[in-house]
């Protein structure tokens, strides 16, 4: 029984860490007060412990303790024991890495599928795709793979950005991109726009949020769904 | 003797492909007529007789001819007989995992080292620099490796752009990557805007066109250079 958040952002413009977010998240985390978060994304390559604390803040608001992943001597065992699991944004690169070198796949993956409620945001968000091919970072370091979990059967954009018709810079649209992403890989694309997200339990995965998703299937023209709509039709 | 044009971008807002460099590469291929030209960044996913063709016609206005390496029987043995090669911009990613799958690092390492002119365009030209962590393209396949000619001893950021202080989008601004860049790699990075050429001459390399270009090194505040500087000092 799945149960997962899988999130455009951590904020909106204006916003606080995770606020748009937190009448969602207290009903999702209801069960437990303690939240094991990985900071492994490293925004702006911000310290373990620093992006830990930063985390805390807005969970601290909704009554949970979050404790960072470094902080326990056994990862793999952390993950085990976690009632709760939030990976946060950063460098999707940076944190694939790092999920390959402490070789934590198999362990999220099998608690998630075993229930464990997981939240996604960015980065956290982008891993739970096929692949982290359609994620719009920087290649600042070299992961092992760029296989991710899978929690949904087709890939995320996170951060999906309408093109710019006003701009003069010469440089791809968002939806260029992942057309050209076609020309090599055949799973569909989500793009979800900032402040939407997927509501996953079991095997349904639902957009929730107030803005519509763009979907990008292979060799087809890209279409918009509304919120609400059940998208575990793609494959 | 390195002869080498590592331009920023192949074309500038409302102008043709190669049209802003046409003058200076009248003279950079001056003791040649016809071209090798590397197709296998792919723009948009088109094809290497597409995109060879499209190539072709601003070299033409400057008599001279343009062949696709996939042309060639045997891709190596064409890179020894090139009396001068054009690498084209589109997906970095794809253009690096081509070159590894066709063994053509060395091969073209080889010749430019001594002496066969290069033209490099956007991925073209990141690839000229020690490694591609700092492309700005979407990692749609999985190469083999990061690591690029170096034909620079530092890293090139194409399409350089300045933070866009209207936007309201939360994404981080090219100088955040090439700072997050820098907890990860020591090495520097020249941000080039769309306009500007480094000219490398044997163990000179200086900035060319209309534009400043923008330089971060390790552990040390970003700052502009001048066109005309010479770039060799950078380690």
């Amino acid at each position: 029984m799945k149960n997962i958040i899988i999130a455009s952002t951590s904020a909106l413009h204006g916003g606080g860490p995770l606020e748009y977010l937190l009448d969602e998240l207290k009903l999702f985390f209801k069960d437990t007060p303690e939240i094991l978060f990985i900071p492994y994304a490293r925004p702006g390559g911000i310290s373990y412990d620093d992006y830990t604390e930063k985390v805390s803040v807005p969970f601290k608001s909704i009554d949970k303790t979050v404790k960072g992943i470094h902080e326990f001597e056994d990862p793999k065992e952390a993950i085990k024991q976690a009632k709760a699991i939030f990976i946060g944004g950063g460098n999707t690169f940076v944190l694939v890495n790092q999920l390959y070198k402490n070789g934590l796949w198999e362990p999220i993956k099998n608690e998630v599928k075993n229930g464990t409620p997981y939240l996604g945001t960015s980065a956290g968000s982008n891993i739970c795709g096929l692949t982290m091919n359609t994620t719009n970072d920087m290649p600042i370091v070299y992961p092992p793979s760029f296989k991710t979990f899978g929690f949904v059967p087709f890939n995320i954009n996170p951060h999906y950005q309408d093109p710019d018709l006003n701009s003069k810079h010469i440089g791809e649209t968002r939806e260029t991109r992942i057309k050209e992403f076609h020309e090599f890989n055949s799973q569909p694309v989500v793009g979800l726009r900032e402040g939407s997200w997927l509501e996953v339990k079991d095997k349904s995965i639902v957009l929730k949020g107030n803005l519509d998703a763009r979907v990008f299937e292979y060799h087809k023209a890209a279409y918009e769904v509304k919120v609400d709509t059940e998208l575990n039709i793609l494959k």
